[in-house]
């Protein structure tokens, strides 16, 4: 392992966080909170720590896969770390592992919170926690469609392969500097587009901000502390409901539509089956729910924003769809497990896995009666790699284990079965609110010590598909050979 | 499909159980419960039907692994329809939905029951009941061990594969006796010697005889109200525990034993990997419920007991574990999934799927820090085949979308997450109570018909390792090729 060019890289980041805090800095000054002193320290020691790893480059810049994976998990551990000085120096948030939870439930995208009461943080405070969000959603696109590909197309899911074959040791960096930029000019004007439109709806500029990052980043911060359900407007509330589900969308449809590849774009499959999951859970929870509202429509409306809040994983909510009957409850709860779109900021097990994984098993099926029949597994069109099924199936496998040592763990706690299962569920999936104790109306104040930190390595293995945390508890990771 | 042979060996299949109903008869007969003519009607059926079927041997009698399975799953269902006939036509079981619900449950060993008194039935339907569990063990040892090895070792899981490399077309019958007879044989002592230890231990006849059909098929009905709670002796629960452990454990152990190879048998991974788990949930879940009882022994011995009908999904109980703390509580439903050794009667996911998924998970790591090296998986020391661990990881999804689509559909009848979610994997896993209101205290009664024909489906599909129930729902399996 070549450990020094993973923390050269690490020092950038650090670097770019201190850049980053700008905004929260230019917030405190807007609305004289007093909190600049609290993100300028923070800002001081990135900036420091970054100039010492970086002022020197190392001589060896070759960066293999694993070095890659390195770099990404300890990037997230390190963004999260010092993006939760601020809550804790500011004692807005008075403990050290609540502060930790919260930033990495921002970065990570998750939405999961600790606060009982949120609109109770300053401003400036409000303004870093969302825009971690969209920070984090940006970093995800880079890693999942820029970084994955170089393990060899076994994570890569056939984003992109097409147009940008990975890139591979030596020629990376022209390669990977097109695709952030393409991606990244993506996420900036869908974002402005949302602040566009909310502010049309007379959402002030604060409000339409914090919104508009938490939606991009499908991450679900609120600074409300009844979520959305503050904007009573079904303009402000459909136009959130739109834009979560487009964040939710594999970003390569983006990239075909802007060189005009339109067919191609409107063709592919895991959108198509995403967007097919989301009508079929709106028909159904709406039909399930339909007493509980005044009108068809309003539980349409209601369903509608729950069920794109839930699958894309967001987290944002406008009803408390804890007290909604178990079957419509059940429907949420798968749709946490398959989560968005492989290469979107949303997180979960991704709908291609789910769909490569339909697909093998109508394979297997088909074996057992015709033995000697060969079946090829097609996705977009393509054949589906023997790699990809194999990392798909391990993935899912190691998902599960994953899940149900998080289970064990949080379970020491002693609430109930919902509560624990869902408090796994919603921040491995990177969703936020779950059911019961952890529902859409309370939080995981509640939890011990032990539980937020095993809850917050699902966040982040959650994130970063699993393997890249996994890596750092891999002894040989330390090893340099 | 050459369904001529599936129908002749069908045939015989319910001959033979016109023959096992002589037992309830000649119960009937000693306790003149008035039952005789419930258990003759049925007997006269299946000896008709069985003539029919049989008295023309077919031409072709080729027999290939998509026969297999189709007879395997037809098996099941044809003795659990009418096996379910003598409750229904006596009235002890009213409707028919349950009284096929129960006997499903018997033959599958699952346990799961819909009876809110057991004691009210008459001996001889008790005898049917308990019977049906040990006649649907010896039946699953027949198929894991001689029939599965058919579909070419993909669902062997290195079952005796050394000893009988499964049977092939045509030389098929003289190893498969011989295999069903040296099983059988094992079968058949340690269920006597468990009846003599508890008659040793004053229990009567009657309840020795049902209590070690329940044990042998690690089935778990019990002829009291609250189950074996009842024989307050920590000498026979003690027994009870044993006997529960040992009918989990692969019987591939047991034919080393046999054939004084002991120090292979003694090396079994997955029998060493099973009383690991066991250990680790005792002491784990001992500790965790200390407090509960007087003291630390009279502990132990109620969580061996649990963890012993858990693991091994029996489901004897003798305390209301859904009082335990959820940490407990999570253990077992963990304990639930993972299910006893492939090659016993117990059900599950089996021990050596997890070895193998555990090991594989190992591998997907090591291969990203190492992406050229090739690291083979081992399973008893040998090389475990590709297509084996193929197998397995289709296994696993096949086996969460079945999961997962129950849940759904059982959520419609609105119980809370904790049933909905045990119900499935205690009647999926063939265990018999979940927990909440399927509770040890509690039973199925109380669920929906759509929802019982669900757990019906699961209990069958559970117990044939999925695949040759969902070709009973595939299209082409009826079409003659």
């Amino acid at each position: 392992m070549n450990l020094k060019i993973v923390f050269y890289y690490l020092g950038w980041v650090l670097n770019m966080e201190a850049v980053l805090m700008l905004l929260p800095c230019v917030t405190s000054l807007i609305y004289r909170d007093g909190c600049l002193i609290y993100f300028l320290l923070p800002m001081a020691m990135c900036g420091m720590v970054g100039w010492i790893t970086t002022h020197k480059k190392p001589v060896d810049m070759v960066f293999y896969a694993r070095e890659g994976f390195l770099a990404v998990a300890l990037t997230w551990v390190l963004l999260s770390f010092f993006g939760a000085l601020p809550f804790w120096l500011g004692r807005e948030i008075p403990s050290l592992t609540d502060a930790l939870f919260e930033t990495i439930s921002g970065f990570t995208t998750t939405g999961a919170s600790i606060l009982n009461n949120v609109e109770g943080l300053s401003p400036s405070m409000l303004m870093w926690r969302s825009f971690s969000h969209w920070v984090g959603g940006m970093g995800i696109l880079v890693f999942v469609l820029a970084i994955l590909p170089m393990t060899g197309g076994g994570y890569s899911m056939h984003l992109m392969r097409a147009e940008s074959p990975g890139p591979s040791v030596g020629k990376m960096t022209p390669k990977l500097r097109n695709t952030a930029k393409i991606l990244y000019l993506i996420y900036f004007v869908m974002t402005l587009v949302q602040i566009l439109l909310l502010l049309l709806g007379g959402m002030p500029l604060f409000d339409a901000l914090t919104t508009s990052f938490g939606t991009a980043g499908t991450g679900g911060f609120g600074i409300k502390n009844n979520s959305i359900a503050f904007y009573d407007s079904y303009y402000l509330q459909g136009v959130i409901t739109v834009f979560m589900i487009l964040f939710g969308i594999n970003f390569n449809v983006y990239y075909l539509f802007l060189v005009k590849r339109f067919k191609e774009g409107l063709l592919c499959e895991e959108a198509r089956v995403y967007l097919g999951i989301i009508l079929a859970s709106v028909v159904f929870i709406t039909w399930n729910v339909r007493g509980m509202f005044p009108n068809l429509f309003d539980a349409f409306h209601h369903v509608a924003f729950q069920v794109g809040s839930i699958i894309t994983t967001t987290g944002f909510s406008t009803v408390d769809f804890d007290q909604w009957p178990q079957f419509s409850k059940s429907i949420l709860i798968g749709l946490m497990l398959i989560g968005a779109c492989a290469g979107s900021t949303g997180g979960g097990m991704k709908v291609s896995r789910i769909v490569i994984w339909v697909k093998e098993t109508g394979r297997e099926i088909a074996s057992l009666l015709h033995p000697r029949c060969v079946k090829v597994i097609k996705m977009e069109g393509k054949a589906v790699e023997k790699s990809v099924i194999r990392s798909a199936n391990a993935y899912f496998i190691v998902y599960f284990l994953i899940f149900a040592l998080s289970v064990l763990v949080v379970s020491l706690d002693n609430f109930d079965f919902t509560t624990t299962f869902t408090a796994v569920a919603a921040t491995f999936n990177n969703i936020g609110p779950g059911l019961g104790g952890v529902g859409p109306m309370c939080n995981f104040s509640q939890l011990s010590v032990l539980s937020k930190y095993v809850l917050m390595f699902d966040m982040l293995a959650g994130r970063l598909e699993i393997f890249p945390m996994l890596l750092l508890f891999t002894p040989s990771t330390w090893k340099r050979w």
